[in-house]
């Protein structure tokens, strides 16, 4: 790639749920998202949020967030 | 589905349009929607906007939205 | 097409990139999502940036938009 | 109406106001407006309060809108 | 009540939940907050989410808002 | 007025300033709104800005604001 | 207090009212709120209206704002 | 003009519609609105949308604005 | 639980605090907001912000969110 | 300075602080911030938050805003 | 550069200003920042605003942008 | 530093970028802007961004924020 160069990238939404953490969540929807869509080349977070169990207790993080990739 | 199990969803951008009001309009949408996407899960409203016509009769409602689905 | 008649849009998001400049960038993605999409309808800007090179030069444009398109 | 022709638009915000329920309160906002203003063509819904009387009951929709229609 | 004598608000934020309707999904948080709440005066939507069950049916509509009561 | 009642307001987005103060700058603009249009009700603040003078010194304050009054 | 502990903090949302200012609105939604939360810590200001009565006189400036304090 | 002298302005929102491109749009917009209105002093760009014709050709460019006036 | 049924929700608003990371301090203010709060279903990250301390060391994160919970 | 000449202009963010009220805490900031940048020329208000003291006393302001000034 | 390397970027937020349009005023603002700042890598652009002049001619482009670099 | 004392913050916006989550950007952040501003005092999020690498791995993450510190 060079920049200069017209080319078209395109936005996909898609919600990583994980019970590790946010950047668990985060990769866990970059593996899911790549094995439909084109190579993705980067991330933007749009909202985090998550589930509370019994106690209190955090047990999944959903992180909402756009995926890119390069339409060749 | 279990919460703490990790799984990805995605989310598409619609538009449904009625004349039968804002919720005909999301029904309308999900139905469309149902076709070509694997099962629905949620919707979310993005804006609400319409068309007036002659005499200024709200003759269609159209319902920006966002529907959810889960990447299996 | 007819106001009050149902019927369903689709919009999605994409990066058109050019050298040009801003307009060019938006033609260039809409041609780019003409290709694998069906027939666009209307766009939507949702941001500008781009890439500045050597000497503060300003190389390429960056557009994001949203096509829209009727779901048939 | 022709797309590619040059031409304006206006755009103006009315708060329309109903017991009946949203849709009506959009369509009060777009009788009263279209009295004074020109023909309109779309309306874009801004935000939706109400006003809860006794007991709880909600009993008035106000429905923020802008209303557009062409400068000719 | 009159305007410009000092008087304190507090808004809450609900979630009203009914499969009949966005209206009917207000008015039930509107009932619900009433029972612990002060006399309440309005409201405000927030946002507009629902469920969709089988068939691409929209199941219920959840309504986002704050009401407001006046605190004495 | 009585709630319930179907009525429409409509809303005018305008710059009140003043070397005085937020307030006066406020004043200022309900004064002048109030010459050409019909009886207003009330006014929301939209953004606050001013001039800075020699020296550092703030010289006015310009106040963006809405002023909604009834259509009767 | 002592940064790196561990603690919460709680949010509520109010509306002062005064016909004084601004500053007075505020200083009265804390003075309100004060009496039946905990000690108050900050406030965010999140919108600033007021009533027009007669002859366009702002009679009354309207702050939403938000009072937190620690929950301990 | 003087800076520190009260004085107010009123924006008004429009939309300009040009095959040219962006910069066209806002002048054939800001053209119209001084045929009706005061002496214009400037514009800010709200949102650029536009319509795809044939072949994903973008034919014509829609920018929102407000344009701005002394209210003498 | 079953969709369709009609229930109502609340969200409050809760900044936890830890130096530990952002999963800590969502989970410290989950833990917090559950003492004293009926049980908590979700919630809705809002912001991050964080002190730092000497050196420019990271000394805590504050991570303001939303916990909900049904109004039974 | 004369419209339609190239130039150039830099924003920066600060926060002035003040026990005497919102105005004050502008000026404050204007001052300060005159000592180490060019001659500014326009201020706009970010955010208005505060600290709140005993017995619910706001103790001081702290305005965030934006200062302008022209790259020469 | 290569992805994964700790690296930190700086933005600044600057006004190009040019008769001659979006484009040229946004190569004015990345002209003039280069001169006091290291090599930019990239803008984005947070507003278009302009002035009028008379007889309703836009006589130049203002356009509020961000320039990022690294700081090495 | 007591509070209702005159002072002013600035608030500088950078990007930290690290393998290893998005706590160790901040981190790097903090630490690069400590060596050319004056003592940190707090930092907030704007956005958090990534780079993917080759089979969908998240390889950097990408954190947008401000950091205050106070303008002595």
């Amino acid at each position: 790639m060079a920049y200069g160069q017209g080319r078209t990238y395109k936005k996909v939404e898609v919600i990583g749920i994980s019970s590790a953490g946010i950047e668990d969540a985060i990769q866990q929807a970059s593996n899911r998202a790549q094995q439909s869509l084109e190579k993705l080349s980067w991330f933007e977070v749009e909202g985090i949020r998550g589930h509370i169990g019994d106690g209190g207790k955090v047990d999944e993080y959903q992180v909402m967030l756009k995926v890119a990739f390069e339409l060749k």
